[in-house]
C-alpha cells in the first residue's frame, strides 16, 4: 500500500554502492543524508557490512559522523565505536556536545572509557567528565552545559550583539539573564527583544519568575515540568542556583520515550537496556531472573491444585476448565492494573482518588465475572454435559475476576506508596494471585460440592 | 521522603478555601495558578466540588478557566463543560485556539457538539470546524491553523515589522515563507534574522529544503520527524502544498505521550479512551469484547486439555503441572513480545533485520527453556518422586518457551505487514499459542511416555 519510504530506497542504494565498491559514490550519498536519517541507516544495514560504512563516512567527515552515532541509542552507538583505539574514540568524541558525548562515555566497556576520559582530560575537555559525575538519569547528566546567558546589565542592543556573536549555540529561543556571578536572575525572549528599542535595559523585559531545575532532579521530573508548562527549554542551576546548563526539549522527548518504554518493560517484565539489537546471551543474562521469579510463583500456584488432587483424581473434568479460571482472571487483572500503572504514570491516579478508583474497578471486575461466567458455564455444561460443573466454573471466575481486579488497583498503589516503581512489580503479583485464587476457588467449590458433581 | 508538592499544597488551600466559602480568596488562589496547574487540581478535586470551583473560576476569568481545562485530557475537559448550555459553552470555547477547540468539542456529546457548532458558525469560526473535517489522528486536527508566515518578497527588515506587528501568534521561531499564493516555499528563524542587514532580502537567508507534513498525515508520523530531526515545530500543508498551519513540540509531545499509552494498553486489551476516570459501565463495555476473545481462546485451549483427559485420569498429578509449562510459556512470550513490539514503534525492528531478530528471540527461548526447564524438572522430581514426569515437564517447557520465543517475533512483524497494528493483537495470539502449546507439549509427551510415569 505506502510507496516505499526515502529512507529505504536510500538505505538499498547504500547496500549497492557497498557490494560495488563505489566508495565516492557511497560517500557523496551518505554526506546528503540528515544525521538522524544516517543513525537509522547504521541500525539497518547488516551487522558484515555496518563498520565498513561506517568506517568510510568516520575517515571523511568525523563530523558528520558522530551526529548520526549519537542519534542512535548510546548502546549502539559506543558498539560502533568501540572497535577502535582509545585515542580515536577520544578525538572522535569531541566533535559532540558534551551532554551527547557523556552518554557515549557512559556505555564503552571500562577498558575504553577509562582511557578515553583521560585522554579528553589532558585535552582540557573536562566538561564531559564533570557530567558523568552526576547521578544516572538526572537533569546534570543530560542538560548541554554550553547555555548562552545574558548578563543583567545588559542593554537590548548589547543583547543582540552578543547573540550575533554566538554561532556555536545550540537552538537560542529562551535567553537566560544572570548577574555578575551567574546566578540565574530571569529569561526573556529573542521576539521579546525585537519589539522594544535597542536601549531599553534587559532587565526591563525579562520575567524574573522562571521554572528551573537542579542539577540532581530526575528526569523523569524534568520531562514532566517541560511537557505540562509547554517548554522548550528548561535551565538547570546548581545548588547555590547558578546557571549550569539547559536542557532542550528534543531532549526531553528522548526522556519521555524512555520512560514509555521502561513502563512497558517493567509491565513484562524486561529491563530498559534490553534491545532487539541487545545480543542474545546478554538479554538471556537479563531475562532470566524475572522468569526464575515465575518460575518460583509458578509453583506456589502448582501447590495450591496439588491440595486438591484428590478432587481431581475424582472429576478429571475439573483439570479442563481450571486453567480458564486461572487465565481469564489473569486478563482482566492486567487490564485493570495496565489502566492504573498508566494512571499512575501520567498523574491521574494518587491516593486522593485511590478509593473512587478501586470501587469502579470492582465493579467493572464484579461485571466482567457475571457476564463471562454465565457464558463460560453454559460452554461448560455443554462440553460436558454436567450443569453443576458450571454453575462452579462460573462461581469461580465471578471470584476471581473481582479479586483481580481490586488486586489490580491496590498492587500497583501500594507499591507506589512504598516508593518502588508499580510497573516493577505488580505483574508478578497479579498473575500469582489471579493463578492462586483461580485454583483455589475453582477446585474448592468442587471439593465443597464434590457429591454434586458427575463423576 | 520527598516534601510536599507544592501543587499539593494548593490543592489543600483550596479545598479549605471552598469548605469555609471564602469565595474571593479562593478565585484569588485560583487566578495566581498556570493553567497546568489548574488541570491537575480540578482533576484532583473530589467529584462533588470540582463543578463548584470551576464555576467560580469561569465566571470571572473565562479564559484562564479554559486555558486550564484544555490542559486536562479532552474527555475530563469535555465532562466539566457538559453541564453548561450549548450557548455558554460556544461563547466559552472560543476563548481557545481552534485546534484545542476542537478537541474539546469533538468530546461533548452529540447532543452539544451540534448546537455549539452551530452557534460558533453563526459568529463565523469557521476554522474549528474545518479542523474536525480532517480525520482523527491527522496532521490536520492537531494543528494550529494561525500560523505567521511571511511573504517571500520581504526584507528582512520588513519581516521584523511583520513580526513585532503579530502579539497574538503561539510561539514563533520557526519563520515560514510562503508566495504570494501562499505556498510554502522556505524557512528561517528569528536569530537569522538578527544576524543580518535590514535591507537582506528575506530569500536569501531562508532555506528552501525543509521537512512539512501534509493535513492528512497520521499524527504517529508527525511525531515521529520531530522527534528524529529534533524539530520545535512543523508546517503542515494542503494538497497544493498551501501552508495550512503548523503543529508545536508541545502538541508532539501529547502525541508521544498518547502513542505510548495506547501501545501498553494495546498489549494488555484495553482501549485507549478507558481512562481511571472513565465510569465503571462504559470500561466495562470497553473490556468485554477483549475478555470475551479471551475466554473463547481458553476454551480452545482446554479443548487440548480435554484431548488427554484419559491421560489426566490415569497420572492426575499432570494436572499440576501443566499450568507451568502454559504460563512460563507465556511470560517469556510476553518478554519477547514487548522487545519485538516497542522495538517496531520505535523504528528499531524492520523487515529489513527480522532474520536476525528472529535467531537471537530463538535462542534466548531456547536458553530460558533450558535453564528453567531442567530446575522445574528437580522440583517436579522432588515433589512427586518420579524422574520421568520431572524429565517431560523439562522437556515440554524447552518446546514451549523456543514455541513463544519464536512467535513472539513472527506475529507482530507478521502483523505490522498485514498493516494491522502489532500491539492491538499480538498478546492474545501469544497467549492462546503458548496455552496451546504447553498444554499439548507435556500432555502428548506424558501420552507418549505414559507406561514409564508413576500411574
Amino acid at each position: 500500500m505506502a510507496p516505499p519510504r526515502r529512507i529505504d530506497v536510500v538505505l538499498d542504494s547504500v547496500k549497492r554502492l557497498q557490494r560495488i565498491g563505489a566508495s565516492a559514490n557511497l560517500l557523496n550519498l551518505l554526506q546528503k543524508q540528515h544525521p538522524a536519517d544516517l543513525a537509522q541507516i547504521f541500525g539497518d544495514l547488516p551487522d558484515a557490512g555496518r563498520q565498513s560504512v561506517v568506517s568510510l563516512l568516520v575517515e571523511r567527515n568525523p563530523r558528520l559522523a558522530m551526529e548520526a552515532i549519537s542519534e542512535m541509542s548510546p548502546e549502539q552507538g559506543a558498539a560502533l565505536l568501540a572497535g577502535r583505539p582509545a585515542e580515536e574514540i577520544a578525538k572522535l568524541i569531541q566533535e559532540l556536545p558534551s551532554d551527547d558525548a557523556a552518554a557515549l562515555i557512559d556505555y564503552l566497556p571500562e577498558e575504553l572509557s577509562q582511557p578515553v576520559l583521560e585522554m579528553m582530560r589532558r585535552r582540557e575537555s573536562g566538561q564531559v567528565e564533570s557530567l558523568l559525575e552526576y547521578g544516572e538519569q538526572t537533569a546534570g547528566r543530560i542538560m548541554n552545559p554550553n547555555v548562552f546567558a545574558l548578563g543583567e546589565d545588559l542593554t537590548v542592543g548589547e543583547a543582540i550583539l552578543a547573540l550575533q556573536g554566538s554561532r556555536d549555540v545550540e537552538m537560542v529561543f529562551y535567553l537566560y539573564v544572570v548577574d555578575a556571578r551567574r546566578h540565574l536572575v530571569g529569561v526573556t525572549s529573542l521576539r521579546r527583544l525585537l519589539l522594544v528599542s535597542p536601549e531599553t535595559p534587559l532587565k526591563r523585559i525579562m520575567t524574573p519568575e522562571l521554572i528551573s531545575v537542579r542539577v540532581e532532579t530526575d528526569q523523569e521530573e524534568v520531562a514532566r515540568l517541560v511537557a505540562s508548562y509547554n517548554l522548550l527549554a528548561i535551565p538547570v542551576v546548581d545548588e547555590e542556583n547558578k546557571l549550569a546548563g539547559v536542557i532542550t526539549v528534543d531532549d526531553v522527548i528522548d526522556v519521555i520515550k524512555d520512560e514509555a518504554t521502561e513502563d512497558l518493560y517493567r509491565l513484562a517484565g524486561v529491563s530498559g537496556d534490553d534491545r532487539p539489537s541487545t545480543p542474545a546471551g546478554e538479554s538471556l543474562r537479563k531475562r532470566l531472573p524475572w522468569l526464575g521469579v515465575n518460575l518460583v510463583t509458578a509453583f506456589v500456584a502448582a501447590t495450591v491444585v496439588a491440595i486438591f488432587e484428590g478432587t481431581i483424581e475424582r472429576v478429571t473434568a475439573l483439570a479442563i476448565f481450571m486453567p480458564i479460571v486461572a487465565g481469564m482472571g489473569g486478563n482482566a487483572g492486567t487490564q485493570t492494573l495496565t489502566v492504573i500503572v498508566r494512571g499512575i504514570a501520567l498523574g491521574e491516579v494518587s491516593w486522593a482518588n485511590a478509593r473512587k478508583a478501586l470501587v469502579k474497578e470492582a465493579l467493572v471486575g464484579l461485571g466482567n465475572g457475571v457476564t463471562l461466567g454465565v457464558l463460560a458455564a453454559l460452554v461448560a455444561w455443554g462440553m460436558k454435559g454436567d450443569p453443576i460443573l458450571g454453575v462452579l466454573l462460573g462461581m469461580a471466575m465471578v471470584i476471581n475476576m473481582s479479586v483481580a481486579a481490586t488486586a489490580g488497583t491496590l498492587v500497583p498503589l501500594g507499591l507506589k506508596a512504598l516508593k518502588i516503581d508499580p510497573a516493577l512489580a505488580s505483574s508478578v503479583f497479579i498473575t500469582t494471585l489471579t493463578d492462586i485464587a483461580g485454583f483455589a476457588s475453582f477446585l474448592g467449590l468442587a471439593t465443597i460440592f464434590l457429591r454434586y458433581l458427575a463423576q
